[in-house]
């Protein structure tokens, strides 16, 4: 490991964030709050540190996929720690832990929250807790598009066959062309939304934290009640539009850009995506029309919730853990299954799920021909077998971490309903849970402080695609002499 | 397929399912009941049909795995199938749907039901309802050890790398012999059991018919309360030692009745299912010792409820349904585990997860170590990749089937809970959930008749291992000419 190299990148990497909390201390000073003090100290602290030992690069400048598998795994985590520092010393969040949570819920893009009486935090602190969905947005575009592919690792990498556009590059300059243009694409959108959201007589306040919220599939609001607080039919109709919208390849827009849309529609993850969201409406419609006044009521809950969930975003507009249990369990599996690869959105992913079945179906049609030779294909190209068996191996290991969370949460003895969910909710990072203990409007707040570092644990596991942080708590695989 | 070869088997199995069913026609008629017609009728009608059908042998004998698999899958439905005549015609069950679930849930050895009131039924009826669980077992020790490794699949190949004994012989002789061998352990294990359970003051009738129930790992009992009703701690001993012998692989067995104990003491996977049954009882113990009166009574319920749920045996002595949620979601993953392959225990059995966590710690050392090449042993064996990679596959169809029938079962509209247990257990062939409706005092009568054919179908494809049925429910498959 070139160790120099890696400490160099993670330090600038600490001012950048160091720059990024300029924003929400402004914004404390605009409403003139005192904590805008917080930010500035942790602000100049990062900056300063950051600047001094970095600002002399090491002659080897080499880096491998696994020190950027290395360095992505560390950065969440120090982010996370560094971006909690706030909530402690304003006195929003006295317990570390909790703050970690927070920040982990925020960098994650998770938006599980331990905060209660949001309606009252000072207009500083709830921007910062925001602005984390929409830094770990854009860092997850990145990580996803940009670093994974040049890893070249059979079982994270899902890209190569089935993803167009730009992110087959192994260039540096390449790499950074395509973080750009990610850059501009997720930015013009989040600008877009938080338009629409205003022409809605949101707060211009209200409507920038919602759309980063909705960027980074994260889904931290500024109220109590989620979106339900505006109780606006736009409003959801808006929300429900861009968190499908940022659920989707970015490589999609991409093909837009350059006029290439009949391209980008022709994606088979896109179909399945929209198909599956489609009879999830339906069949939760046809499970539970009866507890809302009317069928466009009926849509318009059910569409939002749908989307919340399976884009991983989480807002809540509706309290579906008391919605009949059959609707319940569509919106569990939802979960698991989560947005498509090279999204901001969590979760297994729909190009994983689709792969999965094809494979699946193979292993039947080989059952009863053994000597039949077929390949599996996504528009149209083939996936390699390396991806395919990466595949597998990445959703068992999934199952396996699913298994082993759901019994460490088991300790705090609460019903199984929200051991299972609160796990595969943090794990998919969405956020809220079935069940009253961490539902919609619940919190996580009553968790032990194990429980709480299981989940942190497994936000970071699902949002870096597992194996970086299974490498960072496995010393043993990275530490030998011959890596 | 050689379709008259099929059906000349099919036939002579019918005509041993009519013998079977005199032997609960014989104890109808020693207890003097009525109900000995209905066996008199559906027996008379097996032999006759079978025999006078089956006596002209095709021409063409030869068949191959795939018929034997088709043969597997048919034969369980139909046995099932005559079997649930006779509740029905001696008006112990009326409806169809409900005879056929409760034949089902006794040949493949789930012994889940739908029978309120069992200490008040007929002798007969009880005595075939346990006999099927046995006749399950006996079936299943067959179809694992015998036939399945003539079928040589990738996907349900188990076998070859960690089983010693009898097993691998590709011959019809061979494999009859194995089957003698098994069925001599079979019978002596069961009577042994019977005899011990008498030494405990359990009448000849309940001690065999328990006997019949733990051999088959099946878990039918004659009372309502299941084994709790006899509240002896020398009868929960014994049963106790037996689910965990009869979940045990029999080739084991086969080792020590040619004086290799030993090897058979060594064996991997029977350290790990030890392991396994030792910390489960440990952490239970430890979680919920202070709702017993003592720390022996606490060991006596908990070590008998988690042989109970890791055989597959299904069988109660407490309301584990009310234990603390650690306690129960541990019993819930031990469901998913289930017995050592080779046994007559249900589950995705030790042998598989042991393969796929040696597989998974693979795969992360590949991910530092690109290059690294490295074997899977079991027993100091080298697993071929085939076995590894079918291993994969099946854990994979497992989870997706697991997935699908809860999203079917949800369709009752009973808790988050209940419906994924009620799945668990049947495609575990265990028997109790979870939740008060299916728990270990409850039974299966409340679900629709919709969700009691999924359960059916999670039944047959739990205990056939997956893919014989889903080669029968997917005609398109064995239909095409070229098969």
């Amino acid at each position: 490991m070139n160790t120099k190299m890696i400490r160099n990148i993670l330090l600038k990497l600490m001012a950048i964030e160091g720059v990024f909390l300029l924003i929400p201390m402004v914004v404390a000073l605009a409403y003139g709050e005192e904590s805008y003090k917080s930010f500035l100290i942790v602000a100049a602290g990062l900056i300063v540190t950051g600047l001094a030992f970095s600002h002399k690069r090491p002659e080897n400048q080499t880096i491998y996929a696994k020190e950027g598998l290395f360095i992505v795994g560390i950065v969440w985590i120090l982010w996370s720690f560094f971006g909690s520092i706030p909530f402690i010393i304003s006195g929003i969040i006295q317990n570390p832990v909790d703050a970690f949570f927070e920040a982990v819920a925020g960098f994650t893009t998770t938006g599980a929250s331990l905060l209660t009486e949001i309606d009252t935090l000072p207009k500083g602190i709830l921007f910062w807790r925001s602005f984390t969905n929409w830094i770990g947005g854009m860092g997850v575009l990145v990580f996803v598009l940009a670093i994974l592919p040049l890893a070249n690792n059979r079982s994270m990498y899902l890209m190569k066959a089935e993803v167009p556009g730009p992110t087959v590059g192994k260039l540096v300059p390449k790499t950074m062309s395509t973080a750009k243009i990610l850059y501009a694409i997720y930015i013009v959108l989040t600008l877009l939304q938080t338009v629409l959201l205003m022409a809605g007589g949101m707060s211009g306040y209200d409507s920038i934290l919602h759309a980063f919220a909705t960027a980074g599939t994260g889904g931290f609001s500024t109220r109590d009640l989620s979106i339900a607080a505006y109780d606006s039919a736009y409003i959801d109709g808006v929300i429900t539009v861009f968190m499908i919208i940022f659920s989707v390849n970015f490589n999609l827009f991409y093909l837009v850009v350059i006029r290439k849309a009949s391209q980008a529609v022709r994606s088979e993850e896109l179909r399945v995506f929209l198909g599956i969201i489609g009879a999830s409406i339906l069949l939760i419609i046809i499970n539970s029309y009866h507890i809302f006044p009317s069928l466009m009521t009926a849509l318009r809950y059910v569409s939002f919730q749908v989307a919340s969930i399976i884009s991983t975003t989480g807002f809540a507009t509706a309290p579906f853990n008391h919605w009949p249990y059959f609707s319940q369990t569509i919106l569990l599996l939802l979960m698991i299954l989560g947005a498509c690869a090279g999204s901001t959105g969590g979760g297994i992913k729909i190009a994983r799920v689709v792969i999965l079945c094809k494979s699946i179906k193979r292993e039947l049609k080989r059952m009863v021909k053994p000597r039949s030779v077929s390949v599996i294909k996504m528009d149209g190209k083939v996936v390699e077998e390396e991806t395919v068996q990466g595949v597998h191996v990445y959703m068992l290991v999934y199952v396996a971490i699913l298994f082993l969370s759901i019994l460490l949460i088991g300790i705090n003895g609460f019903d199984v309903t929200t051991n299972i969910s609160s796990v595969i909710t943090c794990l998919n990072n969405i956020g809220p849970a079935l069940g009253d203990i961490a539902g919609p409007v619940g919190n996580y707040s009553s968790f032990s402080e194990f429980s709480k570092l299981v989940l942190i644990l497994d936000m970071l596991i699902g949002r870096l695609e597992i194996f970086p942080i299974i490498l960072l708590v496995m010393p043993s695989l990275w530490k030998r002499k011959s890596i």
